[in-house]
């Protein structure tokens, strides 16, 4: 029986990165779940608060000691519970700070719930710790509304997204469809930077057979934008019937490649433009080309990455799963690698969860294939359809009181301090 | 048993005008289940395709004839399944063709779903037709998610509104909150022109007793926008806390009643001045105060008068209560008014449908008291709350259909046309 015994344990340490999405926190759920089945080989389970800085501050809580009911109700909670954070590890003295507080705290099992820039700071840990002859093992968990990870079918996150955001483009449709006023243009700015995903996702508004509806226009990234164009695609639309609702990502660029309608705007931490006033540059394109008609706008902001209430019942059970799957990869020995939803092809939707090194992930960026956008270059077809629709799928329980969502907070157990104080 | 003989029936017409709300066609609902009860009083039950100009256009539907699941399903439809209008009554010939519109399809009961304006043309209609010697019945149905009518303790629309105003706040909150980002100011854009009710309505958002909650600053129309109090307000929250929330009516004035932020708005049909813009308003307010803020938009826009996927349960109830209770009262001889929502005074919430004339009604507007507004005219009170919260309690069941909400759509069966085409 030697051969059963456990040679390697320790202490798992859960953070979150980045935009927080509708289901960081079911990933998370399903971290702290798949831990306390592995009790032979996982100590204690600790969550650090706001990302790699509660590393670099030794901020550490235990995840043990919250209560049942609170880590249910992570499941249908918005917002990053353990706090997350935008900063990018760079100098040396950062991973060797990462690394002393490891060790302090015997940390053998880590977990970074996050976009493509924390799967790269993942790596860069995850290799650090190796070149220094530390084990440990590193499974990163993937999330983002914007759905633009490579190998990975999907992400968690983008089904709540477009599930919210199809149900809204179908509400304001009923509505704008209602007023009996003709030449309405509603314009629905979503996010999308590079990636079209999202603003793509607005298409399953529409009803099946029902050709006539709302997305009329949907404006992605991916393809340089032409007003002239644009304008005789409202004009077509407004030809046969009173409104035309165009879903635009935020992040359209020109044919030189410039962003539209970037006001004041600036970076962010990682260099990426922060963008806004899209909406108010298609209103001008499209009340300059028309006379009489009337645009309205809607600019759901971070509305779209926070709305838990409409959250994908089949997202949220992926994300779950996606935390447990990496707990259960690192106990069985892998490390440096992310989990990966691989679709099984099949008849009816099943998906699995697999391992993905992390070098082919952090810093690419995939885009909508250019064979699911339409030959106009502002629709998306049926294959886009075929494969999104499955990831909006069934409604969570939600529980309500006084008349609103309740969600989880986090007792927040704090973990006493080992290591000296260390400069962010 | 002469006395019993019914001597006043004939058909019924009802329609819908103005900005739909998430339960103007619960309203709808209540109508048409109501006058199916009167078989002796109430023959056909028609409906006019968008308000006045389907009945000057002779555009009316068979309602008994929907189906039942159709019926039912317009308690959780956003959208004005009628069609509406904002067309306004102006020229003695529109009252003319009204009346013999009616005769010819012997309209004698008619019931108005609508706002202000549309109250205004109820009563116009009324009046008309009494002084034509034209018996009818005119019981008009209140809706606005503005909840700006006097007589009504609160309209069908807004409940359903700001449960998903407050929904949303509170979303937002546990992301920005999450975020580990200081100084980061979320501004939140929401309707009310010269009423505060629905940005007062964003303070549910509030746990009870947590009084670090978000919203931290609401701004309402009632009170002159003052930009140096704000700031401080906004360094008072941000030296307390990460983050600050601001809910803001777009319907914001100076001191001198300027509205913020009006750049290139027009006005509507009725005069009113189309607004937009408080947001990027507020957001130069506050970068140009501080140095180092991170502020973000959110514009709802007509999502908040549209999302029926979070809609509240009383709110549903008590729009099939109004629209019931206005076929009710007209059967039982009323005319001239329109339906109100009395409060009882108990413990409990609980609430009663009564009659009030359309004189006191039309074009005025009820503000938020200002003894509900804090001193720092920046708040609401517990009085506000303990109005507001009864009316977002209770969530409907929602029908699915390839993960999102379905919504129904009449079948429209119309009438054949008895009068002459008219020239709008």
């Amino acid at each position: 029986m030697e051969e059963m015994t456990n040679t390697f344990s320790g202490n798992l340490l859960v953070a979150q990165s980045g935009g927080p999405t509708p289901v960081i926190n079911a990933s998370l759920a399903g971290v702290i779940s798949a831990a306390l089945q592995f009790e032979d080989d996982i100590g204690e389970i600790y969550g650090a608060v706001n990302g790699v800085e509660g590393i670099l501050n030794e901020n550490f809580i235990d995840l043990a000691a919250e209560s049942q009911q609170t880590v249910r109700l992570l499941n249908t909670t918005p917002g990053a519970a353990l706090g997350s954070c935008r900063y990018k590890l760079r100098k040396e003295e950062d991973f060797a700070r990462i690394l002393e507080v490891f060790k302090a705290h015997n940390i053998r099992y880590f977990h970074y719930i996050g976009g493509n820039d924390s799967q790269d700071s993942s790596k860069k840990i995850a290799d650090y710790c190796a070149a220094q002859g530390y084990e440990i093992r590193v499974i990163g968990v993937p999330k983002t509304i914007d759905n633009d990870l490579p190998v990975t079918d999907h992400c968690p996150g983008y089904g709540s997204t477009i599930k919210y955001i199809a149900t809204t483009v179908r509400e304001l449709t009923f509505d704008s469809a209602s007023l009996g006023r003709h030449n309405l243009v509603t314009i629905v700015e979503v996010m999308g930077r590079g990636a079209g995903w999202i603003a793509a996702g607005s298409v399953l508004a529409k009803r099946k057979g029902v050709e006539t509806d709302a997305p009329h226009i949907v404006l992605l990234p991916e393809v340089a934008f032409n007003a002239e164009a644009f304008a005789e695609r409202v004009r077509e639309v407004l030809s046969a019937q009173t409104h035309c609702v165009v879903v635009a990502a935020e992040g359209l660029k020109d044919a030189e490649g410039n962003y539209l309608g970037v006001g004041g705007a600036g970076v962010d931490a990682f260099g990426h433009p922060t963008l806004g006033g899209v909406c108010e540059y298609l209103k001008n394109v499209v009340e300059g080309a028309f006379d009489g008609v009337k645009t309205r706008c809607c600019r759901l902001g971070h509305v779209q990455r926070t709305a838990s209430h409409c959250g994908s019942l089949t997202d949220i059970n992926e994300a779950f799963e996606a935390g447990a799957a990496a707990v259960k990869a690192a106990v069985a020995g892998e490390s440096g690698k992310m989990i990966v939803i691989v679709r099984d092809e099949r008849d009816y939707y099943s998906v699995r969860m697999e391992l993905s090194e992390l070098d082919g992930i952090a810093n690419c960026e995939k885009v909508v294939p250019a064979s699911w956008i339409g030959e106009d270059g502002m629709s998306v077809g049926t294959q886009f359809s075929k494969y999104a629709l499955p990831l909006i799928l069934g409604e969570p329980k939600l529980v309500y009181e006084n008349g609103l969502p309740k969600y989880a907070e986090l007792a927040r157990h704090f973990i006493e301090k080992k290591c000296e104080p260390y400069n962010l």
